[in-house]
């Protein structure tokens, strides 16, 4: 590298970090005190170790083994949940009277809470394993199903996320879902309440609001929105119920956009596919977009 | 870390091993025995540096090399995807009759098959690049295609899958496709039959089906669904003819749905964007939406 | 192994090498001088370093070294993205006409003039921040968008994108977007032109044409088409203006496409969700589906 190159790259160095200078949100440069979005990706994938025991291990072990394994692991989410929690708290001013050591006590209680409902959530998984194995025709054995089906794996991330919602964790659970969009293209938000025996097929466009109810046996197809009617509140509308709810027992086909805040859907309706609904549907129907009229050229 | 930390962090871990007892799916612990999805992954990374020999390399050897280098992926290729074999094969219970030592020999056997289809894979990618090519005024250039456009890699990943499907391998298949959906956002099942000259086009969203059939030089689009007509039956239906067949030349526009065993899109038709079409259409026919009616209104 | 698998082995590479002889795309076997995926998708993840200081570090250094950090990652970025660059310059003929030192000039100028644009790609990306966090109602914090939001990571990747586009460099920018496109599920072509305070929502499913002009303060949802209305030229059509043109202050809901090189939704427009638009929308206006005709069934 000749003079002239030196100086040119010092010019560029000098001239991105006198950008940097300004109190802008990009700028932020307080690197100890973020979330670690690597380190919480990190966690997930643990995470799926104890919930699937015997699909997302190292291979590496033996089953006598197991429960050493499963305690390093254990041990592994937990320091590490707590530490990236411990941050989100502190960064986020939810507990602006409690000390650091107040705080990672905190941090860790909510970590207790969250991993004392890791049983539950695999209970919730079961019926969702189970509602894919038998709501598709192309699934050749349930196993198939936890190795190979992105819906489950997005219904595991949500699952765990959710918790720590109701924990009132701030950002970890919104990072957590986004990293199951984008290994999916199936976007739950972690606010969204959701029963069990769901079943999620293809998956790829799904967008589930923050304030949507399903209830259970519910079996969503791709390209479904269950969304707000229009978000020109912008923040106005924070906290707002904006998304419809589901009852039990509703199947809901490719490419339907079921929007409002005030939307039911009730109990053993059918949603066809390409349906636009914003007005509620009562239990027992199959509602399905008229016959859409086709022209037919020749070419 | 103190003593009480210590026993909830050990009540943690028994809980949630007395979670794992019972035989529900989600409880498999039988780790040497399952097929490894870490595994397959890699070898189909190897496998895309054997089927695009100057695309998808390590960069790290000469020209005059490639010989011994492919030689080593080759041979890592079917050492790994033997293995992978051999435990579907078992777990799936696919020949009870057969000891290991036989079972292996079976494994070996459908790897060799396998692996000498890939000429004639290249054979079809080739006609794919030149479609996409053609295809699409975006396109700069043929390496352009293979370096960049998803639709290009999902159906390279199918073309494999498939072959192994024809080949009654289980299970592998499905984890290889859904690797590329994870990827391209396009779900293609390696049960479908796809002729030469297949151009996807952005892609994201594309579902088709287990029993779909395609012909040569069809054209899909982002959103495009090839599905069934409804799933209600379950289990029921595996094997029957639940997707749509479509013939030769057909260009199929965004967010179409064709759905139906029954349904026929004969040669030469073009389905235009947005239509939900559940019965055949004629060939020389372009089929279109009758125009949307809109509503303006001043804002 | 015994002699019989080594027989088998050695005939299946030399079919695998025999196929790599012709002069089809597929067999580019040139290595050393093809660009480099993996080493783009490096560079892609160091600029979002540079980007987003706080938040893509590596959380290993403390604040006072943040200088020296940033001069390593830039000079880094500086090195690998020349080589690419004249990789690509060399291999697509861009100037026969200079010896490789004038082209390795040449590649250091580029390099060179789009590090110099990184300040004001920061500009534009701080008002997309803003208009993320203003338009969504489940955004907790200018923070969570940064560090979860997929849009805006496909829209930091688009704009580094389009300088290099602008810069006249062929393929790595596509590269760099169909990166984006795999990990959110967003299309964006670098061809297509973006103003400040752009704000997609979910996004999974979006498509924008390589010639589609867009104003400021536009907002996009997820499934939106910005596209052509037929490819059926191919490359006929390169370079035409074949996708539309979006004024300012204009929202899209999602699942509309507007197609056509000629279609101009002028500013102030609302286009409703599912909308399927190939004329120009006069300013001011809210265009909608004329509500779907809904058929309901006892079940």
């Amino acid at each position: 590298m000749d003079r002239s190159d030196k100086q040119r790259i010092e010019g560029i160095v000098q001239r991105i970090l006198d950008d940097f200078g300004d109190d802008r949100a990009i700028n932020k440069t307080d690197l100890c005190n973020e979330p670690d979005k690597t380190a919480i990706i990190d966690v997930i994938d643990k995470l799926m170790k104890i919930l699937y025991p015997g699909y997302y291990s190292d291979k590496l072990y033996k089953i006598y083994s197991l429960k050493n394994n499963m305690s390093v692991i254990i041990e592994d989410v937990i320091f590490h949940l707590k530490k990236q929690i411990m941050i989100v708290l502190r960064y986020c001013k939810k507990f602006p009277e409690l000390t650091d050591a107040e705080l990672e006590d905190k941090a860790m209680d909510i970590t207790y809470e969250f991993m004392d409902k890791i049983p539950q959530i695999r209970d919730y998984l079961e019926t969702d394993i189970q509602a894919a194995f038998d709501g598709d025709p192309a699934a050749g054995s349930k196993d198939e199903v936890i190795l190979s089906y992105p819906g489950l794996y997005a219904i595991s991330v949500y699952r765990m996320a959710h918790e720590l919602c109701l924990l009132d964790v701030p950002m970890i659970p919104r990072i957590m879902t986004e990293h199951a969009h984008s290994v999916t293209g199936i976007d739950i938000h972690p606010g969204a309440t959701i029963g069990k025996y769901f079943f999620i097929d293809h998956g790829t466009g799904i967008v589930i609001g923050e304030t949507t109810i399903i209830g259970e046996h519910v079996k969503i197809y791709q390209g479904v929105t269950l969304g707000g009617l229009s978000t020109q509140g912008g923040q106005k509308l924070k906290g707002a119920k904006r998304h419809p709810t589901i009852g039990d027992n509703v199947t809901i086909y490719s490419g339907a956009s079921i929007l409002g805040g005030e939307t039911i859907i009730e109990d053993n309706v059918v949603v066809g596919g390409n349906t636009f609904i914003t007005n509620s549907v009562e239990k027992d129907t199959r509602v399905t977009a008229k016959k859409q009229e086709l022209q037919y050229k020749n070419n």
